[in-house]
């Protein structure tokens, strides 16, 4: 069964949560077909996770075999689909992390794995370091491949005609941007791309799960293209532990979409977790407080996920709408887009 | 005056903290003439800072004129001096943070800055972005420089003849746990070099600074070349906003150091300012609270360094000693290495 409404908070026995990114997602240009695909890639990738856990798996298979769903489907920015850099190239991020030992694993501006979350998970588990970024990150990847089971793919792959329309557009405003004003606009969204153009459907694209097992173990992954027209080299706040993806059995599981930029600077993911632990505060309330004291001090946007070990979960953004969906125990499915 | 004693925690009117670094500082191989490098420029950092804050400038310029001393001493390990990657390249990361608006910068992976923390800076100031990575960092270094007044050098004005015989020694070591167990042993360390080595006099060789203005205004500054014969790739917590490094007005600014992939997988930064706001902690509680609580969970090693918006400040650290040192208002300075 699937239910769609306006989800913000849920009671208990969520097994997991996802999202797709939250933005100023377009209803005109979200036609019936897209809304379809974009809707039936979250229910696929709930399903691939609830499975996992319904078998007595672990909440890091499910959050990964969730997010590979997402990175798979073109709709979404990550994995294939991803939008590109200014220069026109791929450059991906991604991040594990899970809640009992606090292993973390991350990986920052590659392009040649299929799924970004799983060389993530391999760098947790084949390295003594969390984050590698760049060449570094690429070649380790090719190393580690066959131990890690990671499919290994071109970089033309993860393009679409979708980004490159996005990037094309973005670089158009751009230069007449730079026309009138001389210089990118400052502003609240990275490379200026909120002052230059109509919303592209889906600006602050990121995909993410958080979910919990039978254990109480909680999960958390986020895997991203990026912002359309970024700069080279730069890394928004998925891959980074504390700001775009935590875990934690004492607290909870989060991970956030939205402009990176200020989810690093307020670390918002760890910030929720700091919520839970010394305010006592539940994922509903953590959730609230994000969005109404903590990211107001940057002027930040975007949507965040949470689950806590008692499968209390929380779906928030402040921007028009956001991909997102939950399933429960039962194998319930909820998921939805706009708040209505 | 310099004064050189046992220290832990401050009193109040503390202007600005540094460390150089906490690990297993051998007290055989730190001679006489190495211990008085250390402290001279442990010194002339905090003296840079301080003429900067007495003037009445801010304490983002303070922490970041202090943390370019020591990344020009080629004793410590960041800016020249870094210690190399496994594949003998230099790969530096830095970051800076100020506590009013929470604007933050940071790269990663470069090698062209002569000092980093001011392409961090530059980051912050001439870029949408937080983090830039690799060799987009690289090329926006060098389309800034100019601009942003960085100073663009040559790879190998980094190298220093010590820094080559670690990566020697690193490698020896490496090779020969390779033959007797077939892979890395597993452990505390990086790149499993406290199993393979006796002490090298700087393992977790990374800078900051923590600095308070005449407006209790609060910022900090981490920069590092990261461990030795570490990973292409691999990123450490110090450019990390709320890993390595963190500020914010309404609690405290803080700069780590240590085994990095711990005060990532805890957030260490930003805990340390989440024990401020949430527990009303003062800093050397909170201080206690990182090293007996929070990293304990990880099992993480290294040092941190604190100080709040009213001049009270924390030096702590798990190691056998770490380089640090405070300014006070009056202009004494206190340096030390070890607990005594």
């Amino acid at each position: 069964m699937v239910v769609s409404s306006k989800l913000a908070f849920g009671g208990r026995d969520a097994v997991l949560v996802v999202h797709g990114g939250a933005g100023a997602i377009s209803r005109v240009k979200l036609t019936k077909p897209r809304e379809k695909e974009a809707r039936d890639a979250l229910e696929q990738a709930l399903r691939a996770g609830h499975t996992i856990i319904k078998k007595g798996g672990g909440s890091l298979d499910a959050v990964i075999a969730a997010v590979k769903v997402l990175e798979d489907a073109p709709i979404y920015n990550a994995g294939r689909g991803s939008c590109l850099t200014r220069t026109g190239k791929i450059e991906m991020d991604a991040a594990v992390m899970e809640g009992t030992a606090l292993h973390a694993g991350a990986a920052a501006g590659i392009n040649c794995v299929k799924n970004p979350v799983t060389l993530a998970r391999a760098i947790m588990e084949h390295t003594h370091h969390v984050l590698l970024v760049g060449k570094g990150a690429n070649r380790f990847a090719q190393k580690v491949a066959k131990k890690a089971g990671l499919d290994i793919v071109d970089p033309d792959y993860f393009m679409t005609k979708t980004a490159e329309k996005n990037l094309e557009r973005f670089l158009k405003a751009l230069s007449k941007a730079k026309k009138h004003g001389g210089r990118r606009p400052s502003g609240l969204t990275a490379d200026g791309e909120e002052q230059h153009e109509k919303p592209l459907g889906k600006k602050h694209g990121t995909v993410g799960a958080v979910a919990v097992d039978h254990h109480h173990h909680v999960a958390a992954a986020t895997s991203t293209g990026g912002t359309v027209g970024k700069d080279p080299g730069r890394v928004g706040d998925s891959p980074l532990i504390g700001s775009g993806t935590y875990a934690d059995n004492e607290t909870l599981a989060a991970s956030a979409t939205g402009y990176g930029e200020h989810f690093i600077r307020s670390a918002v993911c760890h910030e929720a977790s700091s919520l839970v632990r010394y305010k006592g505060m539940t994922v509903a309330q953590t959730a609230d407080r994000i969005f109404n004291v903590t990211l107001p001090r940057t002027g930040g946007d975007g949507g965040l996920i949470l689950i806590d070990p008692q499968g209390n979960y929380a779906m928030r953004y402040n921007t028009i709408g956001m991909y997102r969906g939950v399933i429960f125990k039962d194998g319930t499915v909820l998921t939805a887009i706009y708040d209505s």
